[in-house]
């Protein structure tokens, strides 16, 4: 199990998250590309320090709407999607590389990730952005209970998977994520590190209705906001060190 | 001698150049890469058209000023140069690389262009750039009669150069172009052949005091921005295919 | 009956819209305010142009996405909706007021128009904009057989609507467009001036399936793109002055 | 002697400032305008926050350049500063009315700034952009030993000025303050106040080599980044109360 956080979500004089703070903490930082955060100075500095702590890297690409931080939906087409995946995973991909680094994922952000679960064009329109990109790069999305039809597809094109779950969000019995906006939605302190265990020794979660939900995931996603999100994830880190000695040896 | 044209700068709805009409006529595309022109649809719709007449592939990246087109000046420092020169460069070459191109060159666009010939500082940052970036790219300049000066620096962070000329453009006697203020700046019609009659047979041109100037070139830049100018980039490659037939048979 | 054209849609060095052709021959330009299309030398110009011709001003503001040209819709709050309405009026009111002109009224563009003709709640929120306005502005929208609902609504918070027909788009029995991707939706050459005749001699046009239906427009939607449109605006100009000699000459 | 201050410096997701500390101390709120910082919804906020602290509005205008927060000085021509300028002055102008709110003056940002104090051609831009604005508007510059200078310039176009000094920052004795990159540029604590206090005490400050300079200053400009800086605006005020008990009563 891993840990990935979004970084490099800093944009010109504005400065976003902790972002030196968390990166010890985890395995794989999704790097804002310019189009909803991030900006040619922003991506060098975050890659460095993604490269300082070793910790592999993938693109966060948005819908172009800076104003917004790509949290807003828009109606773009198939070829759209595609090329605007293509142009912000090159732009950090080259950058990557002239820092010595190899880019290893992609996910998308925000408003392009929720389309991407929820809208089946968006879907296959991110997939097969990932699939036409001259190198293989895995896709990171959302475990949820259909992780075999996302595995098919995939497969087809032969684009590789990673879940993701996360650390903080009650789950429904339906394997979604409970809406922000209901009580209980967000998990605090104990109940983050109870759901990370139960998610390493168990494949579970506990739903908001009380249910065990299996649920398979190769990554956990984290935050870095603020020092109270940084300190949970040394939590989290510190309980998968415990749980996963080997793993963590060999990183 | 080749013949190179700034190619893919329309954007969005706005379409500029006649980039389908002046292509095959062309050897080497400057192809924007979405910070003074271009977007990611414009970029793939000019690559595809690239690849389908064997034409080379050129970045030509710009300071981030859609609104003034990049030909404002704008007070950028080292590090900004080089870092908005690495995430356009990268984002056309892995486009490219999707498409099945190779990104051969570099050709700074408008003020940015300007600045690396004025502005000692800014000729540095640039040639850095290129120097750190993943891969070997030519960088192309604007020739004068310092060629060797601009060689030197080159060499030493081991970047390969490309020389242009400009075939519709008087010189003054100190190797730059006529500001386009003063009359006579812009050749037509058979000035234009002449001066590139010049150029290939001779290695100089003829300035506008009426001076012979040795000016060695390794390209020609052209232009295909309206119906004229293509005209005359026709014939132009019909005067270089017959003063280089081999070297077109071999292209 | 008047005659309306969006206008001002030209953005930095690229060009789009014959302007100065088509601003003799129209009552009322919509002018870009800098979202999708526009720029502030773009306006004042614009601005000018009106002004030499006695042309009515409206503010023609959409969603913030310069790239899609505002044809996307994007998933904007309530509030949003308002700033951005408000922020792009402004903008237009005080260039025009620097001009000696006054801005009459509001025409949402591309995909915040039809987000307005279509989902509740962005109607709520464009109206609400102009009701909040510091001064009185029309709103420009569609009209249909539902302009009672709209008139309604508006009435409420003391908006008054101007509604527009389109000159050369086929109706469909409910008094919507045909979409432009069904055959006939496009009227030309006669057609177009046969349902000009029709909106202003007998308040109706003749639908897709041969209905009549009743339309009531205060201003007819026209365009300037291309020569045969302004040439098919001067034929509508030429009718309409025609058919209401006494308003045209008060004009 | 009053207090101005920049504010409404977030964009879209990203804050900066910290507004609502700062502003119950401050005079003249000094608003940015969506081209370095600022967007539709932020300003509605600032405006907001400005009106619930009876405080006076100025409009924050810059060089369109939101990455480098509009501190690159960009080669913009007379006509492109003056439609820039009424484009956001009148963006902010508008808002500001929606809210019942007037607005008062125009102080340009960072860059742009910077170039009215030491450019003629942009200083003649800046002050012909305020003369034709369609309602008076007073211009804030930066005070020092050429006042009368620039009064006869603005008389000339009957533009009203606003003298700004800057409490924490060490003059030189030509009146122009201290580089920052120079030891002792910005004053800190108790340096701050006595300058303040000689300010309104003595109309001078102490320079860098410790010569007294006359300055006029009709405001303050101050800072609210942080806790102590807001801290720091707080005792200036303290300060200025007890100078000016009657000028504060009648505020």
């Amino acid at each position: 199990m891993q840990l990935n956080c979004d970084l490099g979500e800093s944009y010109g004089s504005w400065n976003m998250g902790l972002d030196s703070q968390v990166m010890p903490y985890i395995d794989q930082a999704n790097i804002a590309c310019g189009f909803h955060a991030g900006d040619p100075d922003v991506m060098q500095r975050t890659l460095q320090l993604a490269k300082q702590h070793g910790v592999q890297i993938g693109a966060h690409p948005a819908y172009p709407d800076l104003n917004g931080f790509g949290r807003r939906s828009m109606q773009c087409s198939h070829n759209e999607i595609i090329n605007l995946l293509h142009y912000q995973i090159a732009a950090l991909d080259g950058m990557a590389q002239c820092n010595g680094l190899t880019l290893s994922y992609v996910k998308p952000h925000g408003a392009l990730y929720n389309d991407m679960m929820s809208k089946p064009a968006v879907w296959q329109a991110v997939l097969q952005a990932i699939a036409s990109y001259h190198k293989p790069l895995k896709l990171m999305l959302l475990a949820d209970n259909n992780n075999q039809a996302y595995r098919t597809d995939a497969a087809s094109v032969k684009v590789e998977l990673l879940f993701e779950a996360f650390a903080d969000r009650r789950y429904t019995d339906e394997g979604k994520l409970t809406p922000r906006s209901e009580q209980g939605a967000v998990l605090h302190g104990d109940e983050v590190l109870a759901q990370v265990s139960q998610l390493i020794n168990d494949g579970s979660v506990t739903t908001a209705s009380g249910q065990r939900l299996a649920l398979s995931a190769d990554t956990l996603c984290v935050h870095g906001d603020n020092p109270g999100a940084v300190d949970q994830v040394a939590q989290i880190r510190a309980l998968l060190s415990r749980a996963e000695p080997q793993a963590r040896a060999s990183r």
